[in-house]
């Protein structure tokens, strides 16, 4: 008997983003499809999880034949309820995506698309998530699509290895334009911010979050690199955040503390 | 002229959880303290921050002749407005906690309270988390404050290298049951969640997410294992979460699709 294999859609700008349905049109014909997304934008909602309140979720006909869920969960929740309830076991694939600008370098650690990804990858699925460096509604999806159906097609048939997971960032240029795909490290960087404080009609201050990041790495191998020179950046991705490096130095130079 | 180091002080319990409060009274006279923390428990959000949303930010006066700041926002927002509003510079030391409720292992990913550190890591600030394995509102702190006492002094004094931070778990026991401390690895395990789905009298269903925790990992030298036997756990982090052997592997097995 042929069992067909199913791939799970989710993202982080919610179901109705253009992104989302991009990513739908690239693998459709690769799987069965099902799609469980926020039924609301989530961006920089990082690795969060709903556990103070309980989780709506009620089907939507909006990908044309295509069975999808939309809940008042995180991009997280997303994937439990896709496994727990609407599938009852795991799917083959989980495509996170396509989000509307990067995740590359540390803006992985803020990522809802990522985050889902991270989800399924400890859960055992293989999963993928995907991001166009165009913030625009309008962007231009081609390029990315092109990118998702070829990565797609090649983990569902390949796997990946157990609890691991891929950052793809696509660079806004056209087909043309694409140098071809890199496998990268997670470049250095960070976010220089401030705060632009302004008064509410009720002379009370607010303040709104605004920063420019900073590219620190110089390695040819980083995503941000090979991104500015019009290649997709595949980074290979582990959830071990243990620093086993000062972990060893630490046993010796805090013997005084420890037991 | 001495300058009095500053440590900032979060949490993701919110400024009213007994663990912030008992976090305070642990390192109190070892430097000058700033508090911003959320003003409501943020638990499970993961590296959140707000990006759709002003913040608001205001004085509170409820630890004993120390500055503390409620804001509207994620751990994470609370370490950038204390350093862009409220420090105008970098703490020397940046400490979340204490949580109530374990962060050893995967429960990282998740973690409100290690987003906080984090944040600060990122930013080049030595930081530390600290979480207490018993989410009881009533739990005692006093090995808690005491590991805390300890390791903040040490870092204070010592620094940690540049983007390393300290997952500190405490275990539920009193200082007399205490083993020590000890420096581990995270931890390998997983949630196998459900949900309990009931129906709300409307008639309409809502999801409870509930799970278990499923420990998987029989190195010694793992958070969850020395726990068990009544150690603390004290886990150098990073957070390039780039899987470096798969990069290789990827990189010789697809070279059809790579440039």
């Amino acid at each position: 008997m042929y069992l067909k294999k199913t791939i799970l859609i989710t993202n982080d700008d919610g179901i109705t983003a253009p992104g989302i349905r991009a990513l739908v049109e690239a693998v459709q014909g690769l799987a069965e499809i099902i799609v469980v997304a926020p039924d609301r934008p989530q961006s920089g909602m990082g690795h969060a999880i709903t556990i103070g309140e309980p989780l709506r979720m009620n089907e939507v006909d909006i990908f044309d034949g295509i069975k999808a869920y939309q809940t008042s969960g995180t991009p997280a929740d997303c994937v439990k309820l896709a496994k727990s309830i609407v599938l009852h076991r795991k799917p083959d694939l989980c495509i996170s995506g396509i989000n509307h600008g990067s995740n590359a370098s540390i803006n992985i650690l803020y990522s809802g698309t990522m985050s889902a990804a991270m989800e399924a990858a400890l859960e055992g699925i293989p999963a993928i998530g995907f991001s166009l460096l165009d913030f625009s509604h309008h962007a231009d999806f081609s390029l990315a699509k092109k990118v998702a159906h070829t990565l797609s097609k090649k983990v569902l048939e390949d796997g990946l290895p157990l609890h691991s997971l891929l950052n793809v960032n696509i660079p806004k240029c056209s087909i043309e334009e694409h140098k071809g795909m890199k496998i990268c490290k997670q470049g250095n960087g960070s976010w220089n911010e401030n705060f632009d404080t302004r008064k509410d009609p009720r002379g009370v201050a607010y303040h709104w979050m605004v920063g420019s990041f900073v590219h620190k790495d110089e390695d040819a191998d980083s995503d941000i690199n090979v991104l500015a020179q019009n290649y997709t950046s595949i980074v290979p991705i582990q959830y071990d955040l243990t620093h086993y490096k000062l972990k060893e130095q630490l046993i010796n130079t805090w013997s005084d503390l420890l037991s």
